[in-house]
């Protein structure tokens, strides 16, 4: 997805969020909107919305002399989701349709995005959740989705935000453990998953856990590693969860790609022809033949 | 009142809102924001807001060349106060108190506003006109007005927008129009009033309309002319209508300067410790004090 020009007061809003999140030094707010601000007037509208802000947080981590600076944040929306995971666990376990309900949580978990609003609010995320509850997925879309899981031998799964991924440990448990590979980001950027939040995450030894060889959001695949590239070509499935996956990856050729994420950015709404809030399940190769129609 | 962090975003947002009012041409919005976002990285934040906003006008109206890219706007606000207007000069003539009823008109008034949002949604305008008849104000606040209106010998009366003239037109047809002199823009901008908005909203002979000397949004004095600048100083009291108004000329010391105004903006309603949306009579005379105790 390209970047459209209502992202561009959109990334001054998150630099904004972002900085103080990280620092309540003024002096350095100030310093990193004027140098969004130049960045942003430079930029080629043909890159898609993460790779500003990757610029974005780049600057922020220089100028503040702080690598990861959602550390803590990160670690307290896993603690966050750790404690919800036994009652969620049993309502997937009583639900009619497990495979449906956990999907629906995985979904509902990418409210976890401080790309998004830079507070953890956990009384929002509860509602969230609880309306992903009560809100089914379309039947035939569905059902494709579990044909699909079922077929593949190989399926890569695209992590998005640490504490979302005890949300997509739902899922995991409901799926063959040796078939799946899943990625998460080379380095901290924002609140992304890396190997040390699915650790604490406590994802089962069971699944495997890649890197992707880049610290972007996203998988923007000419940063990742050859080996990510290799797995993410030969893969019989892709589930991509979130935003920033959906908005680096919805631009190639028709291919099983199951976007996985909830709608919290006008420009994606209209994308996916889905309202703001709506929780979405959307194989890549369907859109295409619908572009195509 | 200085320009804040929050304001840089918006700036992006209104230069795009403005530049896809004004033409459709998309390669002139891109560029109207690459120019925008390169001047908001180079910004005196001492500076106000409208400050920021007459370089973002001026930008558009070079790139369209089109010096009054608002004039069939402004007249179409016109047109739909002044189809209001003999309804509304019943209701504040059947009112138990008419002055009162019409300041809260000639502050309705102020939500005709193309640059907090760049159409003309009359039903969103009907509502707030609605609201404001429903709504007094503080009893203390408005007696002083009142008394204040009954002592003056010369009233400066600061005009916003076009269409919101019509509304003031209430308020004026209450006052002595012999001791007021109404201050429109002596140049297009926006869709702030000048002398041609005055004419076409009927406004009385008897009313003295006068030149701020700019065409910068809200008064900046250091851009009004010298005999502007005279009778600003020498005024018994101000009326100033809207934001910008109030943007440019709330750093001014204490005096009896009463802003009239709807707010619209987040940091307006924090400096003036008011809910968004709120009608507004304040005297900067009293702000000051307030800082100071």
């Amino acid at each position: 997805m390209k970047t459209y020009l209502e992202c561009l007061p959109c990334f001054l809003r998150q630099a904004l969020e972002a900085c103080r999140f990280v620092t309540d030094d003024e002096a350095v707010h100030e310093a990193v909107m004027r140098e969004t601000l130049l960045n942003v007037s430079k930029m080629d509208l043909s890159k898609t919305p993460p790779e500003m802000a990757y610029v974005i947080q780049r600057t922020i981590r220089r100028m503040t002399d702080n690598p990861d600076p959602y550390r803590h944040a990160k670690e307290a929306s896993t603690r966050f989701a750790l404690g919800l995971y036994p009652s969620l666990k049993a309502r997937v376990d009583a639900a009619d349709d497990p495979l449906e309900m956990a999907t629906r949580f995985a979904v509902a978990g990418n409210v976890i995005d401080f790309g998004i609003s830079a507070k953890m609010d956990e009384d929002y995320y509860m509602e969230i959740i609880e309306r992903a509850a009560r809100t089914p997925f379309d039947e035939a879309v569905f059902s494709e989705f579990r044909s699909k899981l079922q077929a593949a031998r190989t399926i890569l799964y695209l992590a998005d935000n640490a504490g979302e991924v005890v949300f997509d440990r739902l899922l995991l448990d409901l799926l063959p453990h040796e078939r799946i590979q899943y990625v998460v980001k080379s380095g901290p950027i924002l609140n992304d998953a890396t190997r040390e939040d699915v650790t604490e995450a406590q994802m089962p030894a069971s699944i495997h856990v890649i890197e992707s060889g880049s610290d972007a959001q996203g998988t923007l695949l000419n940063h990742c590693s050859k080996e990510f590239v290799e797995l993410f070509q030969q893969a019989d499935l892709i589930i991509a969860k979130g935003q920033a996956n959906f908005e680096t990856l919805s631009g190639l050729p028709p291919r099983d790609l199951y976007f996985l994420l909830k709608v919290k950015c006008p420009m994606i709404s209209r994308k996916l022809n889905a309202p703001m809030g709506d929780f979405i399940v959307r194989n890549l190769a369907n859109m295409r033949k619908q572009e195509a129609e």
